[in-house]
């Protein structure tokens, strides 16, 4: 269960009204990497977790910052869409500076949300659970995490750039900070479980049976032209978990053959030649 | 520019058709972490790279070889759904266990795409790219090939278990060693990349300008009741790069106001009371 | 079955082109409360309807009427088209002025259905049947018609701000008349409806197999700080079915337990401790 | 800013596991009126709300309720689903009656959640943000949630007939009651707005302004043959709010002429007849 | 305007309820190519038609029918659920048989519309806009009108082998007849509209544009190995509109060259090294 | 199995950087249309034949053909995206005719994609697989692929004009003249396959199934009021294949009776009557 403190998590104050700024927040609202994202993952890797009770907690723990962030970010979509009412857009809409940043709005912070937050990214998109995963599997679901916040980051410092607005750039420095902080928790997290159960997810599928399969884990398949790719870590040397050594096929062959599928019956209509379906 | 050779990269041969099989195997082919999508991902990488090019020309490696593995997927699914006709299955339904097995098949399997392989996952829902990321900054990209390739592997392993036909379990582990394959290759270009610039994405944001919320990046709020999440390595000792150290705090207070939004012009139409019309 | 008559509804005259407006008008074409979702609503609503004649005769008469305001949104985008081909465009962009509502265009009004209406949104969204609902259940229905004719003339009046052009607020004074008459219409309907079977969604639900949880039905959980919600009518007096006294409950305790789920098998591959799954 | 009670709202134990159910239940956590939606509509109203304290306060009250409902489904499920690994579900197979239920499983639930609740339907689709607004218009919105929660209840309680498991059938009872709850209170609410601005939405849109199509906001449209629509409420006496009366018209013609669009400019490619070009 | 009239286009009786064909109808009433998306692309074509009244009038006509073909599926489906009710279903379970069966229904057709039609394919995905195109040239559209109608017969000859209910067959082949005309139909539309502008879409684009491109418009590249494609119409002889002719290219060398882009600026975030920033 | 060459398939040369028509662009690379599209659906198309070699080779060789237009296009959009960081589009936003362009700007280039392309049309929809299909029928796919090349090449054509740019239209020129080819193409494909077993999709269906509806398949019904369409060679003479003639019913009647759907159970929560249920 859960409870709601009126404040803010961080203090959130806009210089100036900026609509079209207000369009681009939303990508780390609404967007595939956005703040509505983290937080659904991270409350369904709680919700579903079993047998796991410290990691179980620290997901809850993060899922409900996370909520926090959504509500924030609310807040300053809100106070950069102040005053941007219908009829104070058309009268900008006069002055070609003012039309020029008309044109970069998102017509439904006018229409739908009457000057609110949208569930949706920074093209209107709205956000879907297909951007998300909680697969039991901790390790998996941690480096994904992991790669959330990294691009959740790098999608903050962009828009940095694109504001000069102190206020909400001191609003971004503390979502940094965060999303630094988050970063260094989901590697602290993957190193203890990489530590117990191994590198390669999932950990429990028996290596006999991969067996005949074996070599295939440490092949690399040059299939572009050029052999720059035989420079890097992944190339040369041993595995990360030190099973094998993995090996450059600079001009590998497939391993299978050409495909031979069955005709199938008439009633599947696919208008075959009467001569194919004679040989069937 | 790309070439086709007929032969598949691996052999794929069924023992037994099995209709609700190639159902759930369509996960792994145009599911969230299907080859679909670690396909069209390390594409849009590789053809997105600018200026590393032994990174761009592995992912083209990479890419390239997935191109080939839902190549696989649909001549695995095609043989799974032979025999499977309409009328086959309106025979079957005759039979209590083969009505069964017809329950759990993908209808549009029969009626779609004629017994071949569809773009969905496997509960039919089409594959969409709000799956994928190529965001430019190969830390963030590779971080997410990784979780991709852990998902991957994970439900492929999951599948494994759901058949005992021995000609689709060979299949099965040849993906199972690629998948762990591919695991090792985004953790050696991982710690290439960590070497080079840091832990944290992106590592070009200036750290002056994230000083005033410093603090931030180390802190642990313990949002949901309990301090179990006080064990981890998050919670205790230093940050993963070594520039400060966590700190838990087990009852953490808000640090920004309560939010008190600007009441809207009215022609935003909040019919709000006249009274809060006229205090603005 | 349906015919056609040439006519439109209403007259559609727009006084000057405005490819930026065609834009804005297509949120109440396609989108979420758009004329699409209340046409496809209501058809869907007629065509399910089971056993009520005057309703079924009802639903489809504004179902069909609603197919007719599709044809008139149509109608007005062409006309606020007329004149921006592509090359228009491409001359345009030279004026700072005319660039500026370039960036305000929607391009696939060029690129994809030149110069006509979409099936999408403002932010060219797809329609999708996501947004609508026919559950057999009038009266649930019914309320879901009254919300959509609510958004929907909301997004209206605030359109209506945003054109001075008076052929096109011509057009706009008629549907916000016609949707004025729908909500009339819906509130009727429902006050039918909740006087024959009483006003909770379904009526049929045998209230003696609620029992055991009866008094969840009359109490308000305060779990957001502070108590303003105390104030209003849903936390004191009477249910409006006069079933029982509301009650405010200002510190609510949960009532259930901290979940406990069992440990997977191993062939789920959580890749748990071994401890843990001994345990098991 | 949120925090998190380990204990659930109310308590959920599952007497027998239930694949198949854990299936439908999805509907009613991640479908078009599930629990996500209704907790992701109340957030974003209250977040957006501006200047009405008392509404904003309830609002963050019942959304931050919701969310202790999607984790209590979560743990619903995850015991539905309990034993059922992909061993367990292979082995079932070979049992004809066991065999059928398999066929009505998800098989994201084996292979995408390790046997937890996924943020989709019954059918698998990934719930999105198109289901929910917070259009800032109170009025509107609370009609929007009194249909949720109509639709809501109604869908529980046919779930709650297709199972006999009392475990289960408790946790319905209780989610029953609050959707009883949450329909009076939404109810209540409205019955507040609708005195003080009056039944139509938006109330601020100026009477005058729609002066010349007045008439059409008490009209009726005949459109469907026979005229059973004449017998309602909403064909008859006066308009909800006494502005006006209603008149039935039985066989309306339009009031507009046929569109006759421009040709457009022959860079858009329609390919007409260069008659046609000429004659522009 | 539209109107409507009670009987339905074509007769529908079912002789016995079938909720699992009902399931996999819905694939031609709400999926890809289903009659809800014939219904809407032939009237989003017909209102966005300029200056070309016969097939205006035509594409009206039959989207006006197809409006009908929607109306008439629901019917069906309805007929088909017949008696399926939660209850029944729970009771169904206990056979082996019937519980067969409940695992091939769709749980929307009992939770979400009570035994009505949903607007979604067979696998529960809704009907979305991105289905369709009305893009103002008449011959393109009427291509995608005549594959629209091709995908849609083949998906009802499959179903028809699906059952052996005389009365849902009866109403199977009016649609087979229909969609039979209706291909007849666009070839026809698509033979006059060749005859006049030429084959290739848009024929307005003036050929000496493309001139330094020419011998492209003629040239086979043979990308996959094996030269069976040679044999086909489209690898010799003449182009059919007779401007040139085909050429097979079978080991065709890549005309372009290695893409080479630009190092992004540092506040972009790709982290690159700094040596590459400095060659900047 | 698939190998990649380095050099593009045609030279991509931007005069000057664009990031207004970039966003134009994306929707010829991941919209309906795009070549993501076309890519997507040859290769489906190929991997799923069965039994017809020189079609499946030949799908093969454009399927593998497209992927290299994808990465053509990703290779455009950098190069029109260089040197717009956000940094540079702050500075932009300060002029007026800069800012204009700025509004027109897919934010998603500069937050998500870093300069890149991405899978998205030009209002940032991602591409999703609903686009495309291979039914296994060739006739009716190839049916497809005309069209989806006619609609293709219109969008390029329309793009053609927006733009002064000799660099970016010589791209585009080698685009105009491949989808001329691909048209020819698939018409030369479609000859063959209608020369050989007619031209209606399917063609194994029995026609004595479809005899008692035979007289529907040479029927125009005239549904919309006026009869331009009795102009068009699809109204009278006879049917391509020449097995009946066209017969046009200016004023038809339907044929089939009112629908009577059953009155569901009371557990279904349709709320009726009881009058009703008693009837039942």
């Amino acid at each position: 269960m859960f409870r709601h403190q009126k404040e803010l998590q961080f203090e959130v104050k806009v210089d100036c009204p900026d609509p079209m700024l207000a369009r681009q927040v939303q990508e780390v609202l609404g967007g595939q990497f956005g703040e509505m994202t983290v937080m659904m993952q991270y409350l369904f890797q709680g919700f579903n977790c079993r047998g796991e009770e410290k990691y179980k907690d620290m997901l809850m723990d993060i899922g409900t910052e996370e909520i926090g962030h959504v509500e924030m970010l609310c807040a300053l979509i809100s106070q950069l869409m102040d005053g941007a009412s219908p009829a104070d857009q058309a009268e900008a809409a006069k002055d070609p500076h003012m039309a020029a940043i008309m044109g970069g709005i998102n017509p439904q912070h006018l229409l739908v949300s009457g000057l609110g937050g949208l569930p949706t990214n920074s093209n209107g998109v709205p956000w879907n659970a297909g951007y998300i995963v909680a697969s039991g599997n901790l390790l998996a679901d941690m480096r994904s995490n992991l790669h959330a916040e990294s691009q959740g980051r790098l999608q903050v410092a962009r828009l940095y750039h694109m504001t000069t607005d102190e206020g909400v750039r001191a609003t971004f420095r503390k979502m940094l900070a965060r999303d630094r902080y988050h970063q260094y928790q989901w590697m602290a997290a993957i190193a203890e479980l990489e530590e117990k159960n191994g590198v390669v997810v999932p950990a429990t599928f028996p290596p006999e049976a991969e067996m005949e399969a074996q070599e295939e884990a440490y092949k690399f398949w040059n299939l572009s032209e050029g052999e720059q790719s035989a420079e890097g870590l992944w190339a040369t040397g041993s595995a990360p978990d030190g099973t094998g050594d993995f090996k450059y096929y600079a001009d590998p062959d497939p391993e299978g053959n050409i495909p031979n599928p069955t005709v199938p019956a008439s009633e599947v209509h696919h208008d075959l030649d009467k001569e194919l379906l004679k040989r069937k």
